[in-house]
């Protein structure tokens, strides 16, 4: 890894007791960044760290429903929600449920900054009902599959050239 | 109405910034409020209060969506969500979410106490992800419209015995 592929590690930060606050570089134009985040084939490519991942809604759109299925060695694991907001190239807003806690959402915001020297800063929050549904997220390994996922999004961008 | 079918008006307080609850005295036994509020075909008699309600989907466990569309003079209202808990005769938790605002889904929890004297107390909460949101709902009208289901709900109680 040379000086121009560096990217820093996710900053993960939690600015109230309800909250997650994610901040990562990726080394890429926000409009490929935008498109790994938005087109069902290359999001299945990354968001499941090498897991398979089936879409089997996606419907990107303010209103609209999606849900994704990853298949890991401890089994098949649901998730899914509706967006809230769609602003191109700027804001993705959300519910994000999973299966194994159904009626527990989540608001999963990410936000996509051009720092104007080819390089793209990813901002993701999310917030939660009460800050022991955060503290849930928190220990169940998010950071770890989050950082995986992350890696993987590195790899696939650097193909998308 | 005399005594024996007299019943409180609904009572609303706001015990967080980002709560609602509500009490309600039924005058019919637990088993039949329960009822009422859990088969499809009863609910779609007092929930909209006189306007058709179109039961999309209703899968009544833990885990399971739901989906009503009212039809009222001002066009087609969508409402959904997904079942947190089901507890037979005692709690409903569920998601609740407006069409007209999606992504932002409240949990709205239901309680049956049955007050031993022929009559059944149902206690609703809502909780939201923020102040706002939950002012929003108050401003709505809900008020208005929970008491007229409410009341719809009374006159179908009466006739269920």
């Amino acid at each position: 890894m040379n000086a121009t592929t560096k990217t820093a590690p996710a900053k993960l930060t939690t600015p109230t007791d309800r909250t997650l606050h994610v901040e990562r570089i990726f080394n890429a134009s926000r409009e490929r960044v935008w498109r790994a985040y938005t087109e069902p084939k290359l999001l299945a490519q990354w968001w499941g760290r090498g897991n398979q991942l089936d879409i089997e809604r996606y419907e990107f759109a303010r209103g609209g429903h999606w849900r994704f299925v990853e298949h890991s060695d401890h089994g098949a694991h649901g998730f899914e929600g509706r967006f809230r907001e769609v602003t191109p190239m700027e804001r993705i807003s959300m519910t994000f449920e999973w299966d194994g806690m159904p009626g527990y959402p989540a608001i999963s915001t990410v936000e996509f900054e051009d720092l104007g020297d080819g390089r793209t800063k990813v901002t993701s929050t999310m917030q939660f009902y009460t800050p022991e549904e955060r503290d849930g997220m928190l220990k169940s390994g998010m950071e770890g599959g989050m950082n995986a996922s992350y890696a993987a999004l590195d790899a696939l961008l650097a193909k998308m050239s």
